[in-house]
């Protein structure tokens, strides 16, 4: 016969639902309780099962994680402390990646064994949103988010770090300036060329259309239009990337043509992922907090599938330029 | 009232059976019947409930896959091809990080919520194989495997990758030898050092004891040992690396005191991951299938699941050289 919780419950001298609660990881429980719950557990060979409990709950204390291709090493960086977050607010988490992003995923998405969804690589006509908020699962927006839909959302001051880069490009003495932006179906990719734009024109600079590329947020896409950008007259003398796997990318191809950074060319990034920093790239990029942006992002959620009532928020981070040897005065 | 698969059923006009198999993707039924039922699914709003079918079936068609940190650069690069297929073989995969891998997460992995586990970042002391064995919850070892487990396992020949570095490194003149490797406690770290030695020792070439450091298979682990193995005399003329994201870690570390590779050093990694291909480190190293290795493991487990009476089968990638500019004649 299976073994209960009411059995550890009698070999621990607790209540049956005290038993729940300690392996729930309820803070409520004392130590010393958990402590007897737990050898009681592991006495009788006893596992609770998450389906009896989400039946008996609703609630399978799960959230599913919609993230593009893993590859890319931007999401790796925010998969850990999201995990992390999601884990102290007793909440697993379970991967999806965009390749699935199709109608039986949204499906799988959409039944009734996850609690919430956080969205990290949302496209701005994506229907995924609009199909969460009929079904009234509670989501949240991570680092991109989409026009027009009320909900939660943690992300960067994208146009603001746009502006940044104008700003000091400018102020470096750049005028021939060129961007390889990310797709423009996507909040990061738009708002971070918008601020950029927005930041030149008001310093009276031009920034041509054959000046601008745009493309996936990869390595290709930095590498391919790097060399593009090159047989142009004038050259640029800066080209900003919309993220630093894009300006890696570049550096890449810059390597491969024999193009001097930053002495010929400088290039600025966006993000500051830990790999910015390496010797190899000493790439000068806008940084932002996006541990701390993946762990918010949790926190939203939690506070949304507990008061699905609350009016949306949008938490906002700020950037600031980071200055390396990737950049440098005309 | 919920809409059940009976009334798709009915609007679908065939049996529940049907329709319980149409949107599990099973394949006996035909594409016309598959539209059908879907159309019908669509147009009552229905979605099926993972928790009730589990406990019909007692199968969650979910895989747990126990992964160390993602950050890791090596890690993403097995997730996308492990998810594909354990999406083509029909189940759903959760991710769980190694730092969640403590009593608690074991018990998630034990509960009743998963088929299957695919541990690839096990420790050859690690408990939770035999754990696994004991609950009856099949496994596979991706990449790493442990010793005296009878399991399934989708491995590289690491040994004779590591032999391959000794043999090609004596080919090319070097004496002076020295190596970073991973941690001992792992197969991956173990048997490349072990098959390193054991070539080295036939072309008789001696490693002294100062001349290995090891390390996590990171960044850091590389960067740092590089820095002091520059500092013993005689100064190795070559170094192997545990993986690449070590080599990269050394690379960059010989970037910031100026050693010129190859001239001075020859750097070799192993993995190839698609990193190492970037003209920022165009690395020599010893590639395997990883992509395909993924996939294996996937299969193994799948097959183990349906068949839990099948002898334990071991798949052994073999690995090759691929030299590019970090190495050269001394």
């Amino acid at each position: 016969m299976a073994i209960t919780s009411h059995d550890v419950a009698r070999l621990a001298g607790v209540s049956q639902a005290t038993v729940s609660r300690a392996l729930r990881g309820d803070p409520r429980v004392t130590s010393t309780t958990l402590d007897r719950v737990r050898q009681a557990a592991q006495a009788l060979n006893y596992v609770p099962s998450e389906a009896g409990r989400s039946l008996s709950t609703s609630s399978s204390r799960r959230i599913g994680v919609v993230i593009s291709d893993l590859t890319n090493p931007f999401y790796p960086h925010l998969v850990g402390p999201l995990h992390d977050e999601l884990e102290r607010l007793d909440y697993r988490m379970m991967l999806f990646t965009e390749r699935t992003e199709s109608a039986i995923a949204t499906q799988r998405l959409l039944d009734r064994s996850i609690d919430g969804v956080v969205l990290a690589t949302a496209t701005l006509d994506s229907a995924l949103p609009d199909e969460l908020g009929r079904r009234s699962l509670p989501f949240v927006f991570l680092n991109r988010e989409a026009d027009n839909v009320p909900a939660d959302s943690a992300v960067v001051d994208n146009r603001k770090g746009g502006g940044l880069v104008a700003e000091n490009l400018v102020r470096l003495g750049h005028r021939d300036v060129a961007m390889i932006g990310g797709p423009q179906d996507t909040s990061t990719g738009r708002d971070r060329e918008l601020g950029f734009r927005l930041g030149l024109a008001e310093a009276g600079v031009a920034l041509p259309e054959q000046y601008i590329r745009r493309g996936p947020f990869d390595f290709g896409t930095g590498y391919e239009a790097l060399a593009a950008l090159w047989e142009l007259r004038p050259r640029p003398t800066a080209v900003f990337c919309g993220n630093d796997v894009i300006a890696i990318g570049a550096l890449n191809a810059a390597l491969r043509h024999g193009i001097r950074i930053p002495e010929e060319l400088t290039l600025i990034g966006f993000d500051d992922i830990p790999m910015a920093g390496w010797e190899s790239f000493d790439l000068t990029t806008v940084r932002h907090d996006l541990h701390e942006m993946a762990r918010t992002s949790a926190r939203l959620l939690a506070e949304r599938i507990d008061n699905p009532g609350l009016a949306p928020r949008k938490e906002v981070f700020t950037p600031e330029i980071v200055f390396r040897g990737t950049s440098s005065h005309t």
